[in-house]
């Protein structure tokens, strides 16, 4: 039978996301396409200490529903954890959410009526631009470089669309490029969201993975108006597979998004809350992150030396400074796309950058995660990119050779 | 500042669901409010024991990303819980969701575009009617009786509205009602989906809770043309606090379904979707269910029988053969809502049923849950709230004569 299904539902096509999710359970593939962080550095043992405290202390009550805002002394860890990087919060402006992801999609119910402008990065991170689309936004993205949004694009672009609702940013290590936007452009960004009455939505999952560098105050740290609606996650310094991340705004707006998080789950899972809580209380989460530092920063390492051994000259990377990904550039006549394509035949995986792209995709770029390869599988794979790379260069050049002759 | 909400999020209002969630949390009260299993019924020994084995065998697994339709095992076992009710799937049409709560959400995705036609109970579950709304959905309600919805002014709503996207349903031990739609209904129900070519969302968390009675198939289980869509959940039969429910539907639908999960919330919590399926297999989920009836069946009689010695005549009630609720209808004059309020100061506390109709509410409605109360509490509550309705009905009366006098 023919469906009619809602007009978001015709538009929506098939994800590169769930690709690389069910791509990454093949296990004879090298893979740097997803955005998984390390599995082998999971805290198992003390999860299994923690679930176990929790079960036999709190069983009830962590297997009941529970309030949709989040258990509180798991919100209390995080306004700890936002203090010591220069957030000062209340309770009543800290909610847990099914990972950072449902805070994203949520933002959408919020703020977006049909046409609503929103501002985002180019390139940004895929699964927000999907999540806006099913509100049938309007997204205009800014042009970056290598110190993220640039602040002049921003301005001429609020100028455009000064009912703009709010400005998607993910400001450390950002996903796909790996990106940081640098301390002036954060100040910037909050005397133009000032100037312009429009939020910001600041998405920073990966902040705390900072590997070299100096750390930067989240933009959050700047606002002074109740603008910025911050989001962060357990799932790059913790575990993914409990979905769980937070929201932290102005009390008024975290209504909003309790009403909205009702309908969407009741509460997120409350054995997951607890654990994570207990996790917290009984070991040292921050010693566990210095653990996940020191790995990123070799499998990082490892990755650009491989570039620098493996990759023809003529491409280009950045060197970030933290968070799970390296953004390639290859000579602008390539398309990344076919490349991934023959990398898969390789047996190795990458994600090519358009569709990270809300208009004007850049082709030849590719996201290459690093954080879930150990060196030896980084080698091994950036080699066989290497192969393809090359004989498709040869390639290229042999045919302008021939157009030549 | 002044936010600038979506249409939708000004329309939010305080939810009845939210302050149920919260008041649930004063322990000086004896509730009857929110739709809460018993928390002492959780098996959280065995819970212990699949925790451990889970984190043991397959602690990574369960604590990185995973796929959004989620874990294999799980989805097997459900299918065949549902075989045994007469609902025969394959793997491609059973996806886990974050409660049954976020599949209704994910329908009104999929499905609904702004004043698209959604037919459902009068009344019905306060959840459901909230997520539609916020898809902008013209919700039309259908009149119940003590068999569940009635087919003929079904119909009549079919031939006003041809263009309705689906029928919600709940068709086990109705939240609010506790009332069962039976067998013919079912049968004509699928006949009249069929003739006016709408799907059938089939929202079955409580079938499972038949403490009495005969067992009906599912709507489902007539279902010949794969237009019925099944939702159910883990929350009554093991642990709310989980959040995991499934969704049964034809592939092609579930797909679309998957797409917006993705955007919703990537995937449920991994580690809780190991440990329920490693549950089901050390342990026997049937048998458990069979322990929750039997404690629920004495808590209902426990309740139908204070509601004969402790309620004024006047007061009806049904006679639910399952589930979580009895309803209660006062006489005309009485507003429940003003009753609940005079008996949250006596410390005990229900729902009004005026929230769960879409238009043309009936106040004198009154929804009380017994699962979540042992019979002592359900005795002393119920004294309490006899004390306040003969207190009210003696007023009333009083006045009525002083008007006639």
């Amino acid at each position: 039978m023919q469906h009619k299904y809602a007009r978001r539902a015709n538009a929506l096509e098939p994800s590169e996301m769930r690709l690389i999710l069910s791509s990454s359970e093949r296990h004879e593939l090298i893979s740097f396409a997803g955005g998984l962080p390390a599995s082998e550095l999971f805290p198992i043992e003390e999860l299994k200490v923690a679930s176990q405290a929790v079960l036999t202390d709190h069983g009830a009550a962590s297997l009941q529903y529970t309030s949709t805002a989040g258990y509180i002394p798991l919100r209390q860890a995080v306004m700890e954890r936002m203090e010591a990087v220069g957030i000062r919060s209340n309770l009543q402006q800290v909610m847990i959410t099914s990972g950072s992801q449902q805070a994203i999609d949520l933002t959408g119910r919020v703020f977006l009526d049909e046409g609503d402008t929103v501002i985002c990065e180019s390139p940004t991170y895929l699964a927000a631009i999907n999540a806006f689309n099913a509100y049938h936004a309007n997204i205009v993205d800014v042009e970056m470089d290598e110190d993220g949004m640039k602040m002049d694009a921003l301005e001429k672009c609020l100028q455009q669309n000064p009912q703009a609702k709010f400005i998607y940013t993910i400001p450390d290590f950002q996903n796909p490029t790996g990106r940081t936007l640098k301390l002036e452009r954060r100040k910037r960004m909050i005397e133009l969201a000032n100037q312009f009455d429009v939020l910001i939505l600041e998405d920073n999952p990966y902040g705390a993975i900072r590997f070299s560098g100096t750390p930067i105050p989240p933009i959050k740290h700047f606002d002074t108006e109740g603008r910025v609606i911050y989001l962060s996650s357990f799932s790059k310094i913790f575990a993914p597979g409990l979905r769980l991340g937070w929201i932290c705004a102005e009390e008024e707006i975290l209504e909003k998004y309790a009403g909205f998080k009702e309908s969407a789950d009741m509460h997120s899972d409350g054995l997951a809350q607890r654990i994570t809580a207990k996790y917290m209380e009984l070991y040292d989460l921050d010693g566990h992150i210095e653990t996940i530092k020191a790995v990123y920063l070799e499998r990082c390492t490892t990755m650009l030396d491989c570039i620098d051994e493996y990759f023809p000259e003529t491409i280009s990377c950045n060197k970030p400074e933290g968070g799970l990904f390296i953004w390639a550039e290859l000579p602008d006549s390539m398309n990344a796309g076919d490349i991934a394509l023959k990398c898969m035949e390789n047996n190795v995986a990458f994600v090519p950058g358009a569709p990270f792209y809300v208009r004007g995709a850049q082709k030849n770029t590719m996201r290459l995660n690093f954080s879930n390869s150990n060196p030896e599988q980084i080698k091994e794979g950036m080699k066989r990119i290497g192969e393809v790379l090359h004989r498709e260069l040869d390639l290229v050049n042999t045919s302008s050779e021939e157009l030549v002759n």
